[in-house]
């Protein structure tokens, strides 16, 4: 496992490593016309066997558009063998983690640099309970899902920016997902 | 981009890929002692510079001890440059999209083995809704997170499965976790 982390080198335009430029364009733009902030994210996935799927993501729709990333993304789920799987990617719920871990990053990390906060290193750990006595339908009191997450960052920077940072995570897409929920609808139809 | 599906083979032990002697065994454990079930699952993340992020996966706890995987998963985020990323990952809530098709997926098959439902091929196609006017703090009154996520699942299986699966997807931890909602405690340290 590699503990690398990089120290930006930021001048005037580039704060955390962001353009702000570039950054500030797609908020003007948005603020001139906001329903060119409307997006709609994607991703498809194919079952492999068993516990093994992956998802591939290959673009979304924003800006009034459909826009390509640079490349396709794959991601592989499994299960640990414990859970009848053979560890072929990190689980559906760890992937749940890695997902809070770089949105409550990127937000930090993208307001800070608005902001004028700078920002030299940012780790985090996470950690989320869950009763398999939920998922595994032995008892239905229990809770399916998270019942509790918690992330620790740990930060290098100006001293007293950090309280300033713990604010700014509130800005997260996926925090605020988690927790105020969101609609999910599923249908399933033969082919 | 791959189209790969795999149509497992399945004996009277092995349905849709599961081991079900190795799950069942699992969930008798559990049965016989609630305990077992408690887990604790875990990421790390750590900033490499403008939106780029990378989590790694190790291991959790469950069953009453540390389990590791059997290898490092390392996971990647960044952001399309319009949102002044270099396109190194699939972005913030791409993962979460991610997160929910995997967690789905392997519940409807899990879930199905143990019922004795076939499932010859599994494929979804996922969207989810975030207007940027939030996460960019341009209209506080825009939710920052998703507000609908609609996942399209086509099976291959016998007729009158496809209702069935549809309800053993409320098994979905992530599911769960995202119509439901989590407490998330986030604290941010210096160093």
């Amino acid at each position: 496992m590699s503990t690398q982390t990089r120290t930006t080198t930021d001048d005037g335009n580039t704060v955390n490593g962001i353009h702000l430029d570039t950054l500030q364009a797609t908020v003007n733009a948005i603020a001139s016309d906001p329903m060119l902030g409307q997006c709609r994210f994607r991703a498809s996935n194919t079952w492999l066997g068993g516990n093994h799927n992956r998802s591939t993501i290959t673009g979304f729709y924003g800006a009034k558009q459909e826009i390509a990333h640079q490349q396709t993304f794959e991601l592989h789920a499994d299960e640990p063998p414990i859970l009848a799987g053979h560890d072929e990617g990190a689980n559906p719920v760890e992937h749940l983690l890695n997902a809070l871990a770089a949105c409550v990053t990127t937000s930090m990390v993208a307001h800070a640099a608005v902001h004028g906060i700078h920002i030299e290193t940012l780790k985090s750990e996470l950690e989320g309970d869950i009763d398999l006595n939920g998922f595994l339908g032995l008892d239905s009191s229990v809770p399916k899902g998270f019942t509790d997450i918690r992330v620790r960052f740990t930060v290098r920077t100006d001293a007293g920016n950090e309280e300033r940072l713990k604010q700014l995570a509130a800005f997260s897409p996926v925090l605020n997902t988690l927790t105020k929920g969101t609609q999910v609808m599923i249908t399933v139809n033969g082919r």
